[in-house]
């Protein structure tokens, strides 16, 4: 069955791999399934179409078949339950207990780190103009930065998060990967060396890859 | 194996049921397993011990035999599996795409809902002696406002988010709880509604009860 992934017509960042279709493209490179991309725009998604399939208006979406899902976090878990590699196998208790613990990180990468970082975009862009916005960004900035200090302490040394690269990593490396732009994360040289290293990855690339392509077509 | 999970020493709230200890107990209610709870003080929570479970210093945790858990929607995500109750049986093709779907509504409800009411939390409270609280809160709310319309156009007449009652209504009811004491809820009657059924259901009410007990312990 074809799966079909919606995904800005034109992406806000102009290309970064920000948008959260490239966490669902790496997700599905990772598994190696192909899949098709309709793009759609600000406007369309406001509508009853795609309002059917996404509550909330946003990308992406998933269909495949009978199947229709919203939600990366759902996405990608989803992928990560149907296809191997995005999770230790949960055949043996011991397996079961990594599984669970790969899935937690799925989800504090995005209910614990995610929220601060993505205020911290609001309160520099939605209002950067506000007259609160200089007093009030550097007290977003150390919410942040109190999330780094504990991941951080966490990682450690280690690769990735809990044994072998998971989901859970994949979506902590695409939420810390918004962190780029304000230098915040140079502050903690393991966690810039573990984005880095899921950048590296060539499931991560052909994602990569796949946005820009949509969002910079070649000059021609 | 006995069910171990932490908890608040003394909630922030005084016992409203809003700290996330709720939301296990509630999945620990309805699939009627048995569990202990460990509290645990603010002092604590950023100690060695607690963090070597929970690696931001929060609660709720879950321990069973070998297996230590974090993060909220991870553990209800956990007993949803292990115990049958809380989401749709996956074992024909139809149940799957329902499951999938029944967890894409945690994902929402964690990812997209929560947010909002949370920076909503934080500029009443956190930031209500600053400068820019007055002008600042409104603008919250709207984006509050903004969620709270699609989803009530989303649940239209229906009891639950998708068939029947899932972990994805039992995050959703918790997280729209914490929006009771701003009075936003009352412009969307079907939400209200719905946060009261989920109240209503007797594995609520047992996990309110509990929690309720440890922060309001009966005079005497």
């Amino acid at each position: 069955m074809t799966i079909t992934i919606t995904a800005f017509e034109r992406s806000p960042d102009g290309g970064k791999g920000l948008a959260r279709d490239t966490r669902v493209r790496w997700a599905l490179e990772e598994v190696r399934q192909p899949y098709e991309v309709r793009l759609v725009s600000f406007k369309a998604m406001k509508e009853p179409a795609h309002l059917a399939l996404h509550p909330f208006g946003q990308i992406p979406t998933y269909e495949e078949g009978d199947l229709a899902l919203f939600e990366t976090g759902a996405i990608v878990f989803h992928i990560a339950q149907r296809h191997a590699g995005l999770l230790p196998d949960g055949a043996n208790p011991q397996g079961a207990n990594a599984r669970a613990r790969a899935i937690t990180w799925m989800f504090a990468a995005l209910s614990t780190v995610e929220p601060p970082i993505l205020d911290l975009g609001t309160a520099r862009l939605l209002e950067g103009d506000k007259p609160w916005s200089a007093q009030r960004v550097p007290l977003v900035e150390d919410r942040v930065r109190n999330r780094l200090g504990q991941l951080s302490r966490h990682l450690g040394d280690a690769d990735w998060l809990d044994g072998a690269f998971s989901a859970g990593d994949l979506m902590m490396v695409s939420v810390l990967l918004r962190l780029r732009a304000s230098g915040l994360l140079d502050a903690y040289p393991n966690l810039a060396a573990y984005v880095a290293r899921g950048e590296a990855r060539p499931a991560y690339k052909r994602a990569f890859d796949a946005q820009l392509a949509v969002n910079k077509p070649p000059a021609g």
